[in-house]
């Protein structure tokens, strides 16, 4: 890299591509640690609040990438990523720079802009951030990371400006992607049963606010048991003692019964009930909410 | 009650009908608290282990509910529950005791249940436990009530044998139903979505006890989302600075994409993407996921 690239020498330069929500956060994040950070957006004028605090706006994507030997993308998905960095005068910007790609997507994309990264001489980083957008910066904001081990070790200190906690999950570039995904299936999942949940209980007269610290219990139940489930699966045990498939499908059931009978549309907890009574007319009823995973999980 | 029913008067009596994995949990709670526990369960056996550690194991449910003034319910669902409390006998040994039905089920039939005992003279009380098995009998158990407040208030004392917090919902004898049918809404439906994210990481390699520390983190996040996003609900603000529902459909229709591609039925993802475009495409991609529960509960 030329030291035209990061006239500062001393002073670690990053350049952030995608000011939606997240990617102002991390561009704030790192103004506010000291990092001098440059920032395009594709629609113009969102960088104006991270200007005022210090940042760099970049006139177009090629002189952002050429402003910083570390690039951080952070788009809608993989196809506006794309949009972006595969332009001809981008993509040769970013020859000899890293390229840390924070954008959400399902690993086989994220694999393929590992391909493509080394056809152009671009040090390519993958990672996903687990946590919103008020965590960045905080010691509560999680991400995780893939790629070469040796290239995140050199990027890991100006990492450290986002704050939180940074997991480097293995040498195979799909790796974060791949944890992404199961882990925003886990969180949209969950919220979409949430707000199932408030419409149910409105139209039983049960405020948000009261359900509200039922939830929170709810809530903090599940991470021991996902602990417990992920021992059932793996062990192969199944173990449905305190809670047979059977009694879970009677219980989703009710759940169905209740929100349809308010004309309130159902087509999760059915589609849910229903992989539950597959799974249990498989003659898996005595087992464990687990045998679930494993059921959908075979070929 | 004639005193006949509890001859030790200055030791408390419960009967508990149905000893599934719950009732005996609830029948073993009472026992190791002193209490003069009689217990049923349709299919014979089950009291076996109970009756060693020192429950009266009743010859029918006519002679269980004869045994104690109050008698606490807890079989598969209310099918169930009138099944045994309906049969004439059995509703006429009832007549001037108090009846706990913990059976989970929604609303409509905890409120058939109250008229069905108001008819036959019989004080009626309908809960729900939030909690899983191993909790009874703990701090950690979560029992809620509702019903007649003074019937509510008699009977408590004698349920702290049960350990946890128990809460009167109100007077209303459908509100515990309601409340537990949205809660369980949740429950299953994050559950399910944990099984979902098993499989599809386990496709990509990535192995349960991998997964679990990331997955207790995503559970970590979740209640202050459940206040946040029930605040954003109840003042009709439906905020989605930080997380557009465009942004939302763009991550479940990856997680879709992802499932799908290595075969993995994605079917509850479906239904959840679904709601959100549907929610987007009445003019609402610009709100937080909160205008979901909104967009459900609409008529
Ligand atoms: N927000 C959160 O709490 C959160 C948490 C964890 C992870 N993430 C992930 O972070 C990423 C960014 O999320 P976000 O919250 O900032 O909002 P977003 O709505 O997912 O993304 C908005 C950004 O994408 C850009 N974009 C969209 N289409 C484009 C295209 N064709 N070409 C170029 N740029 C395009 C937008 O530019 P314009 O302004 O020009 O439209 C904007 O910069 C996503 O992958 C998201 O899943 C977000
Ligand atoms: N297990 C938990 O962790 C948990 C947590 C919270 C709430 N609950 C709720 O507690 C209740 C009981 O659950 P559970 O875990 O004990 O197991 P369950 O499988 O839901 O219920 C089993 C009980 O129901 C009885 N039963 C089923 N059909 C019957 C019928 N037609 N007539 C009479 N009895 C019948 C069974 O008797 P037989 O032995 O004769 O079949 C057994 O006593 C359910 O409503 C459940 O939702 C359970």
């Amino acid at each position: 890299m030329s030291s035209s690239s990061h006239p500062l020498s001393d002073r670690p330069a990053v350049t952030v591509i995608g000011l939606g929500p997240m990617g102002r956060a991390l561009a704030g994040a790192f103004v506010a640690a000291g990092v001098r950070t440059t920032v395009w957006n594709r629609t113009p004028g969102r960088d104006r609040e991270l200007i005022e605090q210090g940042a760099i706006g970049a006139g177009s994507a090629a002189e952002a990438v050429a402003a910083s030997p570390l690039n951080v993308v952070c788009v809608v998905n993989y196809d506006a990523a794309d949009a972006v960095l595969r332009r001809a005068e981008v993509t040769a910007g970013l020859k000899g720079r890293t390229l840390l790609n924070l954008t959400a997507d399902i690993p086989e994309r994220a694999r393929d802009t590992g391909r493509w990264a080394a056809e152009h001489g671009i040090a390519y980083l993958d990672g996903a951030i687990m946590t919103p957008t008020p965590s960045i910066g905080t010691p509560d904001a999680v991400f995780i990371h893939s790629g070469p081990e040796e290239l995140y070790r050199a990027q890991r200190p100006v990492l450290d400006a986002l704050g939180g906690t940074h997991t480097h999950l293995g040498e195979d570039i799909g790796r974060a992607a791949a944890y992404d995904v199961a882990l925003l299936d886990i969180f949209w999942t969950a919220m979409t049963g949430y707000m199932h949940a408030l419409a149910v209980a409105g139209a039983e007269g049960v405020k948000p606010a009261e359900l509200v610290p039922f939830a929170q219990g709810i809530g903090a139940i599940l991470p021991p048991l996902f602990q417990e489930f992920a021992e059932d699966l793996e062990s192969g045990s199944f173990s449905g003692e305190g809670n047979p498939l059977t009694s879970a499908v009677s219980s989703m059931a009710h759940i169905v019964h209740a929100s349809e009978s308010h004309g309130i549309d159902a087509s999760v907890m059915r589609a849910a009930e229903g992989l539950a009574r597959r799974t249990v007319a498989l003659g898996h009823g005595t087992d464990g909410f687990s045998r679930i995973a494993e059921f959908l999980g075979r070929r």
